[in-house]
């Protein structure tokens, strides 16, 4: 490993979601709407988002376990032991988490989303369009 | 701005890519193929990557500017300054790059990947497998 990188949050999630183990595992198998709450220093970035956009938001997924490199996927252990670069498990070197969500409404620096599995405080990183074909770019 | 998250890079991109200037701006706009260079540290990690997998990489784009959070799309100046959350600009608050490649070969802690934007030296931090419909995860 080398020396380490000075991520910053821009928000934070505010969702219902508080317990991992009551969370979706992804964000289409029933993930509740939530709020994401930008810093006022990043407003600038977020004010072109609008309802309808599809987007991905990458989070920190803060209660996840750094030193895990295999796993059994989905946590059920009927399946082989997986390296976790071959899963969607939020236990990972760097637990960055990466959510496709659609923006729901916008009110100043706090964004609605649908269909997000992100617990309740979870730090968001960043934010980015999903792409469309080549030319429509 | 909060305090600082301990990103960790898990290995480098080798590419014929050194100049940003004359990189594609996406993978699939005519990006070479590349090789992931991972440390030996998360060889259990990636033990399970195969070729032919879909795979997302996020790397850690040491090239960027972090204080930008507004640009013109693709630096078109014709276009409208637009926030960067709504555009895949690699200068952001926090600029993790994601890339959707498919493995081509995989040696050791070695993986060749195609369809890389991402410049020669790029920190590598994640690799996740593109999610298939819910009953096929």
């Amino acid at each position: 490993m080398q020396d380490p990188l000075g991520l910053r949050p821009v928000g934070r999630v505010e969702s219902p979601l508080v317990d991992a183990a009551e969370a979706p595992l992804q964000g289409d198998e029933g993930a509740p709407d939530a709020w994401l709450a930008f810093d006022q220093s990043v407003a600038d970035a977020l004010r072109d988002l609008q309802p309808g956009d599809e987007v991905l938001v990458l989070t920190w997924l803060d209660r996840a376990s750094r030193d895990v490199l295999v796993v059994h996927p989905r946590g059920d252990l009927s399946r082989p032991a997986t390296g976790v670069f071959a899963t969607r498990s939020p236990d990972r070197p760097n637990p960055i988490g990466l959510h496709r969500v659609t923006v729901l409404a916008v009110d100043a620096t706090r964004v609605q989303v649908s269909d997000l599995e992100a617990l309740d405080g979870t730090p968001v990183l960043d934010v980015k369009p999903v792409l469309g074909p080549p030319d429509e770019r």
